[in-house]
This record gives C-alpha cells, sequence and structure tokens, in this order.
C-alpha cells in the first residue's frame, strides 16, 4: 500500500461521517460530487482520495453506501474496536473522556492516570482515576493499543517514556510540546492553537487579496 | 501569494512553537534539519514550506531565529490579537475556555455563550455565560474576528447562521456536523475522532506491511 497523506486520511473520516448519516437515511448510492460537497473538497479529489485503496463506485452510477462505508471503516482500522488509555485527568482530559464519538467510532477510553492524589481515586463516567505509576504495570496485564496524553507539557515526556516502555504504538499528544519516541511509535500532536492559527492565516490572507494590510 | 496547503499551515505553527521555545532559551540561529525533526518531517520540506513565503536564511548558516519567528509569527497572521466569541458552556467548550495555549498566540475568549438557562449567568474564569439569543446583538455593539463553536450537533447550524449574519468570518467548529456557510467565512472542522482515526489508520497498515491482519 502506497503511503498516503495525513489530509487523504483526515477527508476519508469526512466521507465516513457522511456516509455513516446517509446510510443512517436508507439511501443506497452517493455521488463523488455529493461527497465532495461534504468534505469540503472537489470530486477530483474524492475519486483521487479513494483510488488509494482500489476500484470503488461506477461512473454514471456513484458510489454504493453501504459498500463505501464498510471499504473506508476498513482502510481506516475501524474493522475493530480500541482500547485507549487517558493519562491526564485535567480539564482537556475530562473533556476526552467524555467526547461520545469517541466510543462510537470504536474508541473505548478503559483507564484514566494522574499524578494528583486530590484526583486519584476520583470516579469519571464509571472509571477511578488511576495513579500515574500504576500505568505501566497496569498496561502489562491489560494492554492498550493507543493511549491519549493530556498531561501539563512538563510531566508529557515521562509518560510518553512509561507508555512506550510498556508497549504502546500510537500516542495522540494533547500536552503542548513536541515529544521523543522511537520510530515504531506513532506520536500524533493534537495543537488546538494551531486550528486557530489556520484562521488567522485564512483571515491575514483574505486581507492581503484586498489590499489591507498587505505584507511589504 | 500561492494558495498553500493546509499541512504547510500545520507545520508552520510546529516551527513556530519550536522557534519560540529556542528564542526562551537564547539560541541565534537554527538549521533546517533541527526545524524538520522538531515538525516531524525532512530538510527538503522545511525549506520548501518557508519558500512559499519568500526567501528565509543562509545556505550553511541556518535560519535567524528571531528573524524566523517574526517571519512565521507574521505569516500566521499573529501579529495582532484575535477577539474570540465561544458558543457551547459544555464539557468540550469548558476544555477550550481554559486552555492557556489559545491566549498565549493571541486569540482572547472574550465571550462565552449557551442556551442552557442551567448555564446562563454562571461565572467561567472570570466571564459570565451569557444567553445565545444574545449573540447577535452582542456582536454588532462588539464585533469578533473568530467564533468557537462546542454545541451539539443539532444546534451547531442555527449558532453559524447567526454568527454568519452578525459578520463573524472565521469559525472554529468542535461539533461533530458538517456545516454550511457562504463562501467568505472560513469554517474549520475539528473532529476529535478523526484524530484518533490517524492511528487507527497507522496501526492498521502497520499490520498490513507485516502480513497481520493484511486486507485481501
Amino acid at each position: 500500500m502506497r503511503k498516503i497523506s495525513e489530509s487523504t486520511i483526515r477527508r476519508l473520516s469526512l466521507y465516513l461521517r457522511f456516509l455513516e448519516h446517509s446510510l443512517g437515511q436508507g439511501l443506497t448510492t452517493i455521488s463523488s460530487g455529493e461527497l465532495a460537497r461534504r468534505g469540503g473538497t472537489t470530486s477530483a479529489q474524492v475519486r483521487k482520495d479513494l483510488s488509494f485503496f482500489g476500484s470503488f463506485g461506477k461512473r454514471g452510477l456513484g458510489y454504493s453506501v453501504p459498500e463505501l462505508t464498510a471499504q473506508i471503516r476498513e482502510i481506516l482500522g475501524l474493522g475493530r474496536s480500541y482500547r485507549v488509555v487517558l493519562v491526564g485527568a485535567g480539564r482537556m482530559g475530562g473533556a476526552l473522556a467524555q467526547y461520545e464519538g469517541f466510543r462510537q467510532r470504536g474508541f473505548t477510553i478503559v483507564a484514566i492516570y494522574d499524578s494528583d492524589p486530590a484526583k486519584i481515586g476520583s470516579r469519571w463516567k464509571g472509571l477511578v482515576v488511576r495513579d500515574v505509576n500504576r500505568l505501566g504495570p497496569d498496561l502489562k496485564k491489560e494492554p492498550s493499543d493507543i493511549a491519549i496524553v493530556a498531561t501539563p507539557a512538563e510531566a508529557a515526556q515521562d509518560v510518553v517514556n512509561a507508555l512506550v516502555h510498556a508497549g504502546v504504538k500510537a500516542i495522540l499528544n494533547f500536552a503542548p510540546v513536541t515529544l521523543d519516541a522511537p520510530p515504531d511509535v506513532i506520536v500524533k500532536h493534537v495543537n488546538m492553537a494551531a486550528e486557530l492559527e489556520t484562521l488567522s492565516y485564512a483571515l491575514a490572507s483574505e486581507k492581503d487579496k484586498t489590499g489591507v494590510g498587505r505584507r511589504a
């Protein structure tokens, strides 16, 4: 399989959301134009995105909604469920622990960890916050595929080291810091401020176009 | 200015984070190799990313940390501050309202709105949660550039309509739904589940490589 870009994966994720919605409404076929509109892209891009993985759909007839849904789910590795551990029971951790979208997609948060004695032992939506020192031993007993790190910046690297040592292969990092991990461990950095920066960039370049605030 | 990809903007945002860190440590120059390592990419990609905006750095000498910091801040539209309104005082809204990274980058949340009478009037980090019906009139009096939508899916489109009507030009959407807006309004969809899906995709394609769980 060719290496495909993260932008493609993100669009597949958007197409899947819309396909599942369409499936729920009983639609049987969908055009690349409709997928493009919902994915904020072009029909040509939709066809290109899907062509990475083989040949889907029939020219003029569009895509079969149930088939394409199943195929994208498989492409995205969603044909199975994932056990996820969450480290950091702060505000971001709290929001993530309650996020319904995760479970809907097959990502189940099975344990929450923190280092704060005031938080350890407290109950979060059916889960008890555990001492972060138990992370290693717990993962040895009950391995998880994916971890979410939502600790303060200064704690994140130690947590990642412990996760790597315990065999976790994929980490979603919300801490505002770049983390080191061995090449066989995937670390994905979610940067909330960067999301706003894509907007400020767009606002700034709009102004460039209109000549207001143009850079020298 | 050429249209540049969102991936480039995201990498610029990562480079900036590292440059600011380096600036804080008193470093004066930095190589494309170092930026590449921190941005999880290659030197060639760093040079390509920066070449979109003009010519930076000197061959063999690297980039001036203070200059490149200032230039990327300007590129990303961070030479000014932004007033941001937040709609949706739920768990995700709460996490976002408290997120220190926003203010550090010049994004100040100036007001929070909700439709729940139990939440309206409560105090959140110095801001009082306002009735969402006041959104339009408030924005007429005190315009904002950017809005964050963190409502349930079914409320999001109405909120976006009100924001668009009130002249907001850039919207960051955390609601799990695709939103319609006129072409001059930028809507950026943040999909937490999609972040995990880039990991599940990577885990699944790793397995493909090793022959375990290979797809037919």
